[in-house]
């Protein structure tokens, strides 16, 4: 009925093969807010050459999206995302890309379809792995598993950040991202957005998490992106193009509990980062 | 000495094809400020069909730059522009593009050479012609004619223009400009803006006049690119990304006289442009 198909889990979808310049490095840097002063990430002859935002690698997963059914995505919400980084994005070249449903919970209401994206260099070494939870609403009750709670990750109650930096979203932040792959229309179409249920059209929560990159990049790993090991967050609220985004994290043994705020609520949480 | 080579002259350069989707059109309108209630320019999906900013007809005409010689490009500078359109240019597809130098004048510290680029259909349909012309620092003095001096086109004296728009362009206006085709360095990189004897990185001459199409295409067209015909600038000052551009316009018999102001100086003047 809701079209998904449980059939899907555990097979592996056909490798994929992304090719890409320094433009769409760029691109993808200028949707998720980068300025000048971060020459590093937009100019192809900066010296030292041309580094790539962690968060980059979810233009190529857009290419490698799992067959699932016959989808009504109005209902299907991006509700997690994981990335694990085995080393520095070239500026350039070839990502041969896969994914895979590693399950398919049962939550009544809600179906939860977790997908495992899998990227690796031209000549086959590991570059990264991005673990996605997807909320399908009116797809559960299907008898299925429940599957485990996930780990609770807050910010310590009455402790200060050890950072905290906000940045500015533009009018057009989400026309610009989209052309970083993900065109779906809720991002720029009133008409749509409204038939989605929202006021107006809504960032997409991958613009949120690239700016968030961004700031802990300079925030904890001083621009450098070898450093930048996993990111994982739960999207909770969404954002409206020209919202500012206040990125705050704390110290917790190996990593930081993550939070992002807009002046009216608490967009990602729920979140962490592995940095080196 | 200068590099160019004055035999260039009268020779029909190579037909390109320059192939583009909804993509290029939608990223170059981002480059000139488009906005989000300027939804006919930046999405695919818009009701009625995605329209193609005149001015981006300045897009396919960097892969069909004429063959000039051996240039320093540092001391090669764009001053005029003109570009006359025969019909509304297709959200996407092919054109046929080519160029011819059509003079190259001797004012004795700077050669000006005139550059005519004219657009096609696939079908051979006429599109769009382009006259530029480019003062070449340093390469006057070899015994050429001056040429016939440029119409004079100033506004009247002190009379209140017929419509005034300002729009802000963003510190990184440049950065994204310049995805568009135009990789300059000298629009990105704050060392070689300074060889080049400027303080900081400038904005293309031809994001400026990108800026005045969408403000005359407000003011005077409806928003109709179909009553855009022809529309001729001179590059009078340099334009830094983060200044504000205030578009003014005079009615003058079957034509408006144009002027474009920072809160510095005169940046487009010596211009008309002519609508249906």
């Amino acid at each position: 009925m809701s079209g998904l198909d449980l059939n899907v889990v555990g097979k592996k979808n056909p490798e994929k093969s992304y090719k890409y310049t320094s433009k769409d490095v760029i691109l993808y840097a200028l949707g998720i807010g980068a300025q000048t002063s971060e020459l590093q990430f937009i100019y192809e002859g900066v010296s030292g050459g041309l580094k790539v935002f962690p968060s980059f690698v979810a233009a190529p997963r857009y290419i490698a999206f799992p067959k699932l059914g016959k989808i009504d995505f109005p209902k299907f919400i991006h509700g997690e995302e994981l990335i694990r980084l085995h080393q520095p994005i070239p500026s350039q070249g070839e990502i041969i890309c896969f994914s895979e449903v590693t399950s398919i919970y049962d939550k009544g209401k809600a179906a939860v379809i977790n997908v495992k994206t899998t990227g690796l260099s031209k000549d086959r070494n590991p570059l990264f792995e991005i673990e996605s939870a997807f909320f399908y609403l009116g797809a559960g009750g299907f008898g299925g598993d429940r599957g485990p709670k996930t780990e609770k990750i807050t910010p310590p109650e009455g402790i200060e950040p050890d950072f905290s930096v906000t940045y500015n979203t533009t009018e057009n932040q989400a026309a610009l991202f989209r052309l970083s792959g993900d065109l779906n229309p809720l991002h720029i179409d009133p008409d749509l957005a409204r038939f989605g249920g929202q006021e107006k059209p809504i960032l997409h929560g991958l613009c949120t998490y690239g700016f968030t990159t961004r700031a802990i990049l300079y925030s904890l790993c001083d621009g450098d992106i070898s450093r930048f090991k996993e990111f994982k967050v739960r999207f909770t609220n969404v954002v409206y193009p020209g919202e500012s985004l206040t990125t705050e994290g704390w110290k917790d043994n190996g990593r930081y509990v993550i939070q992002v705020k807009t002046d009216r609520a608490v967009v990602l949480s729920n979140a962490y980062v592995i940095i080196d």
